[in-house]
């Protein structure tokens, strides 16, 4: 009797039609968990150098985790990965909502999707009958009215789907996959793969439960976060993810108009506390949470929202929002709209819109380039209208489609200074002359710039202090502001690594779980006597299984970078005069190295990977 | 208020007879915990690199730890440390009994002794009060009567008493330190050290309790040893440490003959069972542990023992039997019995004559040089003897009583290689060639060969199998037998790391609290919220600072050696033809390097010293 996982990962080869079921031992699972640990194993091992993202040779892979599907909050969530088509690098996204604990009821530790179908198709997943079945009626639909035709037209009105939208169809480089229209697998452009494998939909419906080792202390957790919910997590529940928008405002860490500065003067118009007191109609809950982060929102008149979208989390809102300049909350609930009905990342899409506005301010494209919008910062209908084009590559849209890297070089006349992505990924709303650590975290994050698996220097420990959740990491020295010396670049490791764990398990990081109660969990689900130490080293595998791919796909220490501007200094407001030290960058890039057993150029050596058990690897480093 | 830790630690200088009282704050103890940690932090923060271990300017330190004296079996343990005299590295030794608790009940969590008195004195400390007294009347004494005589002085029969011995006033090297007559410190020489400082004793009253946050938790963990002792350590209590000497002998693991055999004819006359069956009178106990694997022996005859010296351990067992090649229980009581007396290591005793028993038999020393004693493997007569010569500096005794190393350069005539020694240190009774994975901890053991801080190998998982406790480090992989590949470096890193912890908390390795109770006990004891990723932490931090303490005397790599016997099979037995692989040691040891994040040459990088938050320590690693 196994827990907290089936022993059955499917592989559907579409361009066969052929299904089977792989059967993994404990030890795998125990090795690699889930989520982002069991993806970078199977696109280690199953892809070579030269897979190009949208050819049928890139694999797909859904994956939840030990603890998906326990009744408990957070536990709803699974990964996407796959080679990236933004970046050519390890790509995965994160996505809530329902569909990964549906997938793990349905009896499914994961599923790996290879080849490419010839016509569209949607995966129909009940229990352990498996069915491809024709998309060709629901292709170019949006996400919501494909949903509610899969729906009718399998009879259930619970199944849970998994959409790459209008964008993957169209390729979009950051499409992403939606779950059940409110939960977004966001980065690194999965849904363009899903779309390239002409794989619209996966629809799910399981019966089965998750087995648990010890079902009474899962019980136990869930009635403490429920009964605690309001002192624990308020804040969440009162203004969603974006509680916390005024706060880097004020500390001058908001991005703003494409990273050009920390504040924003329409910052309180845009903020959770705005949303929560005009268009907010309902909050909305994952799998099993009582928290109810999750927005509804509904705007008529010009801009229409429909709840059924949910409503903008604060990534949307700065993407949308303060990046692009736009203070109207009711046009960026607009755009998140969009961005639902298509499948694209919010953070892309607003990321590349910015640095398209920036381009326009500097004469690089014009009017005739953008068909006559005036794509300045602050017009939101010109955002919305960006949209638009890029979900359907019209226009400018085909270029903006491509993300922000590759639409620099095809621009040219300096426009790479304005693309504000890492490895070809766009830069999520966390500021690195705020947030010093997390800039480390996003020039060595695998996916690119990426805020899922990252330090928040400030959520963590203010600047002169340390928190007691992570002393029990043995962290005990103060937090040092503004500098990227010695015990930042520790907290940065220590901490990424230990958020990432979130993403091998799969859970919520945003469920106050860590350290002890996360440790009851994972024991009573999955049975295993397991250890912050296992823990953390089951994060550093997955990181390090991350790092050997980019390394084979060619990438070196010189593509952990950080933007130019982040080296500069913002004119005015708390954050004026802060930058970031290039030599302390790198010389922290190389101490990071260092901490998770990588050489001086970031290669993994051999005994981290003896230590980490997986010397198999080896084989894949590049010589 | 603190819990686990005084915030006191003494400070005495024997030169000047001033004593101080040094207040480390909570982080402080958080970091370095106690015993080795401790011991690691002063030494290398207060010793130059040519300090002579014998002179006034080496610092001894009687350490304690966090869980020291709190009520449960296992915490009445005391680290003793200084540089060592018969290595010149780094040294302690880990002491039983009661005094390790009796210190802490003193409200002391650690003793710092420099300098040197001009005449004999002994160190008396009840609570608060600390007092330097004369001791030219114990000087030359017995230990027993050394106890008696502070005892009755100081009018309190239950004084608790750390001792150097006649062995230590005659700076043997290898002379111990010995708690209440039946424990002792007994590695790296720390007798000798007390002894070159005229320091005879020091004698503890404590009346304070030891401050725990949960003293429930750590009444109710007490409990649970006490009714589960039979089960959980049955054979300990039976036939004491050695209940597995049979065993041993039966794998072809038995140390014989000065490591030239791996089964002894005679295992089976001075195994636990014979001693429990023949000359036992009492199992004894440490402070408040229920498993009474301590032997109190007497014999009377030819060969006359008092129970008040206890009786032989395993070590013992070994070393002044097999390793000799006697087979008279009694004879080695009776070595015992003058070891206690004396206070002298019985492990470096035994091996160290054994080394002279395999010269006399080549031929380099003759009965010239041993005063006309039969110097032959298998001569009870000729061990105990010797034990004298040694203890007192007798005639050939004055040579052995600097160790095989030193007099094995004396004798010359290629008696270096039956030198069973490594970095100076004796080698205790695990036979590498059995235990693969503890040779390469032999070999790079801070305090030379040592077994007290080691990986066993067959004690914790039988090759091809994986102990659920170590599953808890995320080692799941089966034990590779009679090779030193990637899996073995890993569990012998791990585990290593894993049973160090012991030192550095301090606690008894032998009491079965590994993983949750222990977890669970020090957080109890402490209050801190800490995991096995911090104490793992700590324990590497130790380590890695005994290290930097190595390479600042001079060591290097080359340092990290095994014995040439061990690369040669045996002849017999279960283990004949089992050899180690020279390569294979050399690229276990480097890859046991990478694991601890240290670079080829064996130096700890400087990202490994910023992980462990000892960033301080890179001014002492030699450029």
């Amino acid at each position: 009797m196994s827990f907290g996982y089936h022993g059955k990962i499917l592989r559907v080869n579409l361009s066969t039609g052929a299904t089977a079921v792989e059967t993994p031992d404990e030890n795998f699972y125990r090795t690699y968990y889930g989520g982002r640990g069991l993806i970078a194993y199977y696109l280690l091992k199953e892809l070579g150098r030269h897979v190009d993202p949208l050819g049928p040779d890139n694999i797909l892979i859904f994956a939840a985790g030990p603890v998906t599907g326990a009744p408990f909050g957070g536990s709803g969530r699974n990964s996407v990965g796959a080679k990236s088509p933004l970046t050519g690098a390890y790509g995965d996204g994160e996505g809530g909502g329902f569909f990964g604990a549906e997938l793990k009821r349905a009896g499914w530790d994961a599923i790996i999707v290879q080849g490419k179908a010839e016509k569209p198709v949607y995966l129909w997943i009940k229990d352990d009958s498996v069915e491809i079945r024709d998309a060709s009626h629901i292709w170019g639909k949006e996400t919501a009215d494909a949903q509610d035709i899969i729906r009718e037209e399998l009879g259930d009105s619970t199944i849970r789907t998994a959409q790459c939208g209008i964008a993957g169809e169209n390729l979009v480089r950051f499409a992403a996959v939606c779950n059940d229209l409110k939960h977004f697998a966001g980065r690194s452009g999965m849904g363009a793969v899903m779309g390239s494998k002409k794989l619209r939909a996966v629809a799910v419906k399981g019966t089965k439960g998750v087995p648990m080792a010890n079902p009474d202390v899962v019980r136990d957790q869930a009635r403490w976060l429920a009964e605690n919910v309001q002192e624990v997590a308020g804040g969440l529940y009162d203004c969603g993810t974006a509680n916390g928008l005024m706060n880097l405002h004020g500390s001058g860490g908001l991005p703003t108009r494409n990273f050009n500065e920390g504040q924003f003067e329409g910052a309180e118009k845009i903020s959770g506390q705005t949303m929560r007191d005009t268009i907010l109609v309902s909050r909305e809950s994952c799998f099993a949470c009582p928290i109810r982060c999750k927005r509804a929102v509904k705007v008529e008149g010009r801009y229409q929202v429909d709840p059924k979208y949910g409503g903008p989390e604060y990534e949307t809102l700065g993407a949308l929002g303060s990046v692009c300049g736009v203070d109207d909350l009711e046009a960026i609930a607009r755009g998140n709209q969009q961005c639902g009905a298509y499948s694209l990342d919010t953070i892309s899409t607003g990321t590349t819109i910015a640095f398209a506005m920036e381009c326009f301010e500097n004469g690089i494209i014009t009017k005739e380039d953008t068909g006559g919008i005036e794509l300045k910062f602050g017009n939101a209908d010109a955002m919305l209208q960006m949209i638009e084009k890029i979900a359907h590559r019209e226009g400018i849209g085909a270029i903006l489609a491509e993300g922000t890297k590759r639409a620099a070089a095809q621009f040219g006349k300096g426009a790479e200074q304005f693309a504000m992505q890492i490895k070809g990924q766009e830069i999520p709303m966390h500021e690195p002359r705020l947030k010093m650590g997390l800039g480390i975290g996003y020039a060595v994050s695998p996916t690119g710039a990426d805020h899922c698996h990252n330090y928040h220097d400030t959520m963590f420990a203010k600047a002169g202090k340390s928190l007691d959740e992570f002393k029990a990491l043995g962290m005990l020295e103060p937090l040092p502001e503004n500098v990227l010396g010695g015990a930042k670049v520790r907290y940065m490791t220590y901490v990424t690594v230990q958020r990432n764990i979130a993403n091998c398990l799969v859970y919520c990081q945003f469920v106050p779980w860590w350290p002890d109660r996360l440790l009851a969990l994972t024991h009573a689900v999955t049975g295993w006597n397991t250890s912050l130490f296992e823990l953390m080293n089951v994060s550093r595998r997955a990181f390090t299984l991350t790092r050997i791919f980019n390394l084979r796909q060619g990438f070196t220490a010189k593509d952990d970078y950080l933007n130019d501007r982040f080296f500069k200094p913002f004119e005015s407001g708390p954050t004026a005069g802060v930058q970031i030290d290039r030599e302390q960058f790198e010389q922290a890039k190389k101490m990071h190295y260092g901490m998770m057993g990588w050489n001086e150029a970031g290669v993994p050596t051999e005994a981290t990977l003896e230590e980490l058990g997986i010397g198999w690897a080896k084989d894949y480093v590049p010589k």
